[in-house]
């Protein structure tokens, strides 16, 4: 085995665990990895309880979890897997400084578009990967994270092709038990992503709640979700990403099978919490149309989403 | 004068005192005419405390209303003012055979399209008029109608050019202090009053609350509503009504000059009411369809809508 870049005694940090992060922090961890989890609001509960993982196919308790309140008392790591929403990057600044030395790698695992940058803008563009979550996990109450459906993950370097790091990486998480693979393109991965996510956790929210089954009930839904694809794989072609056009006929088969699932950012809603706007909708929207996409749809349902988070931020509006 | 079909002595009923029937037939009746109102869940307020109008240009309290609650009270009338919510026309077919006699007129005061045509199909086609209301209006507690602005009504014959009978139900408003004009054609009215509250009622309910000034100050939602605008305009064509394209610029330039306004289905809609979506977006997007016109963000806009709308019937889902 040639594992250069990781090895059995990493350090591995994790930023941000709330289902995310402790969902793929705790496989990690529970096989024997030394992880050590940034904690913020439930540092208490989690270290009297640990980690608890939920699920159809699996039930893991992480009895000992390293957990910290600042990363400051983490020390410098060699992979951090960052978890955090990406409405909250700005905090990532201080963050991760004292989790870095020379070659610690920075291992985004979160939503859409604009992440990477952020961390390569701060950090150094050669630290930093990416990871695409396909899953479905719920955190119900402190340290106890529900996993609903899927887990596959996809990793990649950001802005580069694979390396012999980005394989490591992924066979430390397989080796965990995560399905992981490696993408050839992460890009052109986080704009296929958003061709479901842009539609599905859009039209949840801006419909007042709908899942998936119920959105592609409705014919004039299905029919917008397809348009909103359209857009933006044009978007994504405009940008130097070929995504063919029937990507959006495969994710659309794909969430017939899906049943009634909730969207992450549906999920936010629901809770009260801030909505990803920028990483799924205004980033992807911003870069189409600098790229010279027509995008009247995505507009609209950006503007939307951003109307319904800032009301229910100001609420005495 | 040569008033034959309005006499001074005619009997008027209003069905539906809320904010519209309460408003007009408050009007009427404080001018003298005999008018006859049909109070459901309001009517021991009414009884007691009459109708009271306040705004910044008038403020009347008709003292002595004449309420009912049903029809049957009210008996044979000359002309019905229909006010009640086009979710509640099926109560229409119960509600309205007490009131007539002959030759009795009923002018709905209804939004959107599609009322005309059920009073027609339920009562004959000759009976019926339809009114615009241009006014903005609040029920804010029983008997009690905030007037914030506006106040214009434009009425018309239902698929037919203006009769003697339209002039005198016009002048009857005119003398009452309503600004009230006749229109040559009704239905293109219809559809021009459509061109902003497809928008703008729409827009400001899928966003969570914007008021008209709130959904101009974006870029996005401007472009969105010009967009929303110009489907209606194009179906209208499609139909046989001649509206401009200017149409939507003209009603966008309007809209800049009345500050903070809130469209009737937001009222509705913060208020828990039932949304008028068939009459305002339903039925124009599917005769809109039907004439070959295409749609796809109105669509969208509609299924929205009753989306919303019927998870806040079903709040359980």
């Amino acid at each position: 085995m040639r594992a250069r870049y990781v090895l059995p005694d990493f350090r591995i940090a994790v930023v941000g665990t709330g289902a995310i992060g402790g969902y793929y922090g705790a496989k990690l961890a529970y096989l024997g990895r030394d992880v050590h989890f940034l904690v913020r609001g439930d540092l208490r509960r989690v270290q009297r309880s640990g980690i608890r993982i939920r699920g159809k196919a699996e039930n893991i308790r992480l009895a000992k979890v390293k957990c910290y309140s600042a990363t400051a008392d983490i020390g410098p790591c060699d992979l951090v897997l960052i978890a955090v929403k990406s409405t909250a990057n700005a905090a990532l600044s201080d963050l991760i400084p004292p989790l870095l030395h020379e070659r610690t790698m920075l291992l985004t695992l979160q939503n859409g578009l604009g992440n990477e940058e952020f961390l390569a803008r701060h950090f150094g563009a050669e630290r930093v990967l990416g990871g695409l979550c396909f899953i479905c996990l719920n955190r119900v109450s402190p340290g106890v994270i529900e996993h609903y459906d899927h887990g596959r993950l996809v990793v990649g370097e950001y802005n580069r092709y694979p390396a012999a790091r980005t394989h490591d990486i992924s066979w430390e998480f397989k080796r965990c038990g995560v399905v992981c693979t490696v993408a050839q393109n992460l890009g052109l991965e986080r704009w296929r992503k958003l061709v479901w996510n842009v539609p599905f956790n859009g039209l949840a929210v801006v419909t007042g709640g709908l899942d998936t089954a119920a959105i592609l009930a409705r014919d004039d839904l299905r029919a917008t979700a397809l348009e909103l694809m359209d857009e933006v794989i044009g978007a994504a072609n405009k940008c130097g990403y070929p995504l063919p056009t029937a990507a959006a006929l495969d994710q659309m088969k794909r969430t017939e099978t899906m049943g009634a699932y909730r969207p992450s950012t549906l999920i936010d809603f629901a809770a009260g919490r801030a909505l990803e706007i920028e990483a799924i909708w205004g980033e992807p929207l911003r870069r189409g149309i600098a790229a010279g996409a027509e995008m009247p749809r995505l507009t609209a349902l950006h503007a939307q989403l951003e109307a319904i988070d800032q009301a229910r931020q100001h609420p005495a509006k």
